[in-house]
C-alpha cells in the first residue's frame, strides 16, 4: 500500500472517489454506534452483581472498629475498606482515606479546597493573582474541566511512550511558585495508553517545587485494569518513591472501583502523606459527616483482599481484550502503509488513542457522526478542548459489542482516510 | 418546690451540701452514657435492614429512564428517587436534584461552590470583601462550622417558639447585601424543636433580599419526623410560598433519609427552583460523573411512595416518643417549680433544647462528664460555638435506651441543680 502523502494529485482524486462512494453507502446503512465515553460493557456490569448480596438483612453491622456501620462515624473510611485499598495500591493503610463514589469528586474537592483553604497552612489559592496546573495532553477531559472551571491556567505538557517531557515539567515546577499541580493519569494512560516509565516516575518524586503547595495529581484510574494476564506492564510506586526522594507531601493519589465493581456505586480512595490526609481531614470533616460505609463493607465483602480484585480483573480483562483487539486489528489491517494515522498497542486501561494528519482530527469525528459513529469530540482530551494541531481521537472501545466495534472501526478508518485524502488535496491545490 | 431563687443564703447553702452529697454518690457509680449526638438507636436502624434485599443479584437494572443505573448517566438523580423525594416534600419532581448520601454535603457544595462560582451569574464571594451568614439561635452547630471554615461572618438570630426574629431577619437582608444566606432547620428545629409559625414562613418567602444572590438555607432535615402520629406539625411549603411571593429563587431546601433509612448510607436531595437547579447543575458536572443511583433505586423499592415513607416513619415515632418522655418527665418531676431551667416539648425531631439561667451551661456539661454523662459540649449551638449568656444545652435522646436516658437524666437535672446553686451563691457573695 502506497503512503498517502506519497500519492500524486490524480491518484488523490481517484482515491476519494471511490473512498466518497463506499461512505455513501455506509451512510445509506443507517448504522448507530457510540464510541465516546469509556462505559464498562454490560457484560462487565454483570461482574459484580453478586455484591449486592454480601449485605443482607442477616448481615452483622460491625467490623473492626466495633461501630455499626449503618450509622454515624468512620469519617475516613472503614478500617477494612482502607486495608483493601492498601493492599491493591501497595502503600501503608495509614496513607489511606476512604470515600464516596468518585475519585473525580475528590479531586474536584482537593483542588477546590485548595482554592478555598489552602494546602498544609499555605495561602488559599482563590486569593492568589495566578495559578497554574501542568497538563500533560492528551489527557482526561474531566480533570481539565476542573482547573478551567475554577479559573486555573492550564500548561499543555506534551507525552511520549514514557510519559509527560520531564525537562519541561522540571523546569516549570522547580521555577515557577504558580504552577500548583500536574494532572496525571500515569497507569495506562487516558487517552493514550501508555505506562510511566521509571525514569519519569522517579523525577516526579524528585521535583524540587517552587511552591511549597505544589501537589502531583496522580489518578491511578487504571492501576489494576490490565488487559494481558501475562503482560501486566508495571510501575513504580509513587508513595514510595516520593518518600525515598524526601518528598513524602508532594503527591495526592486516588484510585477508585468505577471500573472494577460499577461506574458511580463503587468506592474511591485518596493515597496520600500521614501530613496530607491530616490537613485534608480538617476540611472533609466540614463537608460530611461520612460516607457510605455499608458500600465499603459490600466491597470488602465482596473482595476479600487484594487477590480477589485482581482473580476479578482478568474477567474483565477477558471481555476486554477482544474489543480492544477488534479496534486495533481494523487500524492495522486498513490504515497499515498508508501513513496517515499513529496509535500504540495499550496493555491495560480503557483507551486507544488515534493521531490523525495536522489538521484532521475534528474532520474525522464529525464524518464520523454523519455516517452514525459518537466518538469523543476531538480536541477535548486537551485544556480548553483545543488540540492545537487537531491530530488528537480517542477511541473508548469498552461499550459496543466486538461486532459493533469492527462495524464501528470501518467507518472510523474510511473517515480517517477521507479526511486525510481532503487534507492533502486542499495543501497541493 | 420553692424557687431557687427565691431561697436565702442559708436555704441555698444546705440544698448545696445535700446535691453534693448525692453527686458524690452517682460519681461512685460509675455511669458511662451519651446523649451528645443526634443518632438513632440500633433498633431504628433494624427498620430498614431489608432494604438489602431489594436489590439482588436478579434484579433489573433498568428503571423508567431506560439507562443501565449500575453505571454511568443520569447525575442529577433517577427519575423515580425525584419523584419520590418530590411527593415526600411536596414539590414538582422538576424542583428535585437527587445526590448522594449526605445534605450536609450538599450545602457545602452549595456554600463552597457560590464562594468559587458565584450563584446565578453574580460574582464569586471569595472576591467579596466580606460575606455575612444570619444564623438563628440555638442551631444546627455543623451549619455554623461550614460558615465559620469559609471566612463568612456570622450573625446571631435570636428565636422564639415561632422561629427566628423577623424583624432582625428583615432588617438585616432586605437592606445589606453582604448578607448572603441564611441558615435554617425550620420544622422541629435543632435542637429547640420548634415549628416555624405560619407567619415566619410568610415573611421568609417574602423578603426583599438587597443581595441578588442570597439565599435561604432550608434543611429540612427533620420534615417527616413527627413524634406523635395524631399530632404532626403542618408547616407552610416554602417552595409554594415563595413562588406565590414572585420570589422562586430565594430558598435552596434540602432532606435526607440520614434518620429515615441509614445516617452515611441514605440520600439526599437538594430542592429548588428549576432556575438555581440549572445554575447548580453546570458545577455539578464538573464535581462529579453522578451519585450512587444503585442505593437511590433501593430507596424506591424498599419505600414505593411517600405513604411508604410516612408509615416507616410511625415506626420510628414509635421508639423514638418512650425516649423523649423519660427525659421530659424527668425533666419536669425533678426541676418544675425550681425555675432553674426552661424546655419545650418538642413533637418531633431529635433534639430537646434546655435553658438553664444564665451563665450555668458550660458548667453543668462539666459537672455530667465527671459523672459520666457526656453531652453536646455547652455553646456548640452557637456560632463560634460562642452562647453568649451561656444558657443553651442540647440534649439527644434517641441514642440511648429509655432506661439508660432515665439514669442519665438524674444525673444532667442533679448537675443543673448544682451549677443553679453555684450560680445563686456567687451571686450572693
Amino acid at each position: 500500500m502506497k503512503a498517502y502523502k506519497d500519492l500524486s494529485k490524480e491518484e488523490l482524486q481517484a482515491v476519494q472517489t471511490e473512498l466518497q462512494a463506499q461512505y455513501q453507502k455506509l451512510k445509506e446503512a443507517g448504522i448507530q454506534l457510540d464510541m465516546s465515553r469509556g462505559k464498562p460493557g454490560i457484560d462487565q456490569l454483570d461482574l459484580s452483581v453478586s455484591m449486592f448480596d454480601v449485605l443482607s438483612s442477616k448481615s452483622s453491622f460491625k467490623g473492626v472498629d466495633n461501630i455499626d456501620i449503618r450509622s454515624y462515624g468512620l469519617f475516613d473510611g472503614v478500617t477494612e475498606a482502607k486495608e483493601l485499598f492498601a493492599e491493591i495500591m501497595e502503600c501503608p493503610a495509614d496513607h489511606v482515606m476512604v470515600y464516596g463514589n468518585s475519585s473525580l469528586n475528590i479531586m474536584y474537592d482537593l483542588v477546590s479546597n485548595a482554592m478555598l483553604h489552602g494546602i498544609c497552612g499555605n495561602t488559599p489559592w482563590c486569593k492568589l493573582d495566578k495559578v497554574k496546573f501542568l497538563c500533560p495532553v492528551p489527557g482526561y477531559d474531566r480533570h481539565f474541566a476542573i482547573t478551567e472551571s475554577l479559573g486555573i491556567e492550564m500548561i499543555n505538557i506534551p507525552m511520549d511512550e514514557n510519559g509527560p517531557d520531564m525537562d519541561m515539567v522540571e523546569q516549570y515546577v522547580n521555577n515557577d511558585p504558580t504552577v500548583k499541580g500536574i494532572w496525571n493519569v500515569p497507569k495506562y494512560t487516558n487517552p493514550a495508553g501508555i505506562v510511566y516509565s521509571d525514569e519519569v516516575v522517579r523525577r516526579f518524586a524528585n521535583l524540587k517545587p517552587a511552591a511549597p503547595d505544589f501537589r502531583i495529581f496522580w489518578d491511578n484510574a487504571y492501576a489494576v485494569h490490565h488487559l494481558y494476564v501475562d503482560n501486566k506492564v508495571p510501575m513504580l510506586n509513587i508513595v514510595e518513591e516520593c518518600e525515598k526522594a524526601g518528598n513524602p507531601n508532594i503527591y495526592y493519589q486516588l484510585c477508585s472501583t468505577s471500573k472494577v465493581t460499577f461506574p458511580g456505586s463503587g468506592v474511591a480512595a485518596l493515597i496520600a502523606s500521614p501530613e496530607n490526609l491530616s490537613d485534608i481531614r480538617k476540611t472533609v470533616t466540614k463537608e460530611t459527616i461520612g460516607y457510605d460505609k455499608l458500600n465499603q463493607m459490600r466491597h470488602v465483602l465482596f473482595f476479600k483482599d487484594a487477590a480477589g480484585v485482581h482473580a476479578h480483573m482478568e474477567k474483565h480483562a477477558a471481555i476486554l481484550r477482544p474489543k480492544f483487539e477488534a479496534v486495533l486489528d481494523c487500524l492495522e489491517s486498513e490504515l497499515g502503509g498508508l501513513e496517515i494515522g499513529k496509535w500504540v498497542k495499550p496493555l491495560g486501561g480503557y483507551f486507544i488513542a488515534f493521531d490523525t494528519i495536522e489538521g484532521c482530527a475534528k474532520r474525522v469525528v464529525e464524518l464520523c457522526k454523519e455516517a452514525g459513529v459518537v466518538m469523543t469530540p476531538a480536541g477535548s482530551t486537551y485544556p480548553y478542548k483545543k488540540d492545537p494541531k487537531d491530530t488528537s481521537i480517542r477511541i473508548a472501545p469498552t461499550y459496543p459489542t466486538p461486532e459493533e466495534l469492527k462495524q464501528a472501526c470501518e467507518v472510523f478508518v474510511l473517515c480517517v482516510k477521507l479526511a486525510s485524502v481532503e487534507k492533502y488535496m486542499e495543501n497541493i491545490a
